[in-house]
């Protein structure tokens, strides 16, 4: 099985830039975390943006579905910015035969302690036993883009 | 869905002890690798046993498959030494209606650099998503355990 | 020999807030580091601003200035933004008789690769080893006040 | 100021080697921390051996003290397992007009907690404001090497 990796900035991808003052999206980092996983599949990455999600427009989303409907794999997995994660997968539930995931985190992937690792190996897993449809793989569960959202005060996603 | 979680030892679980000079299996990580992940499911740990897989007898054996049998949740994850866990997920294929999924590690989960939790979530998600049956999820890949073998040169599994 | 140390900001202890989507400053990171060094001198610490240090004000740096010259011990340690560092030892250079140290970090502690921890045990052996006077220990260095800046683009300290 | 610094092995540098389920000295880790630490000294790296300190010699010990007499440079670092650090720091007092600093740490520098990066902070901070002599550097102290012991139950270096 191949894997099309798409990512679009989020959390999950930001790094400190010193001279700002802030942190801001770098690059992906998940080809990284694969590497360090040392996985046995293949697989493809595509920087589609680099945004916070909430700045995410629906200009933005017809890009994301654009290339997941014409993306020749069957597998695509894409990091995401959690915040409007759930409105994207909602988007591309109309995609036929494909499996997508979502994912992202709440910590960035440089910091000592984050979700980020964990997220990355449970999407992946779902990616790869779950039947086609789009699923939205954080804090330990896959789940169906209509029946779940981001609790903000809990700072997890549940149903 | 409620997760049982059994742990035996394993790099994953290696911490090092500076009074001996050399890495012992130390409490079992997958807890707190669990918390930090900030999971939304239920799961119950109990730490079995503490061994390098090259040491565990028949008897140890038995005791996982007992363990295994008399849980009466039906998903059970095992944290295990690479070397053999081949043999115990073997030993595991008769017991019937169960999803059980074995995963360790390369590297021991305090480094700053280990493929151990990017193990824990993928398993995690072979966990909930795959039918009943016996499953090693190491690499990125959830292994028919009649099909797969640990390639030292490369460390990593493979069928 | 006991140690003061004032915390009063900077990207030394900034922590990632998902709820706002951005690195806000958190609690003093220097108290964990210590411990996790294990050290055996014995230490205060006074959290006295949370600030980026582009923020600070004369009023702050007139607090800074009376905590340190009221301070009963000899040896006292500042963690500070690094971006108006120079500015603030430059304002205790009149407080007689006490070593005072300064030191930060380009890349918050909590990140998995940062020079913070480095600094601090650099700026620890400072206060430790050096004549009265005041200090900036950063980049493996301990500068004079009067002889140092920040240089952007290589976002290091030089003299 | 140019710094000379010498490996020996010792625990900072163990790595795990699942090959042979059991940590190894490896490649030394300084070069890699003073990167990330972005110091702005010059240094040249000699490893000279991998031992745990333990399974040092008395031909060891000739080695070490011929090469820092007859080092160039009068600011040299030895990084060196802890068990017999006192011993080779007692062995090289007779060397004159040279500052010289062993430290080394009690977890491996790869673990995501370790007090391998403040220890080699505090060491090139010892070096470069203490005067010409010897000195352990552990746990946040410059000790002289007659007046200083490694405490096995407190797994730390005191007087």
């Amino acid at each position: 099985m191949e894997i099309q990796i798409f990512t679009v900035g989020g959390t999950i991808d930001k790094i400190y830039f010193d001279a700002k003052s802030e942190f801001k999206i770098g690059e992906p980092q998940i080809g990284e975390l694969l590497q360090e996983a040392n996985v046995n599949f293949s697989w493809r990455l595509d920087s589609l943006l680099r945004k916070d999600s909430l700045e995410m427009t629906d200009t933005d989303r017809e890009l994301i579905h654009q290339r997941v409907a014409e993306c020749e794999l069957d597998h695509v997995l894409i990091t995401h910015g959690t915040d409007t994660m759930v409105d994207t997968a909602r988007c591309l539930m109309d995609i036929p035969g494909k499996v997508v995931v979502l994912t992202g985190s709440m910590q960035p992937a440089r910091l000592r302690v984050s979700d980020a690792i964990f997220n990355i190996g449970f999407a992946i897993a779902t990616l790869q036993a779950r039947p086609p449809g789009v699923y939205v793989a954080m804090n330990g569960t896959a789940f169906d883009p209509l029946h779940v959202h981001k609790n903000w005060d809990q700072q997890r996603f549940e149903e």
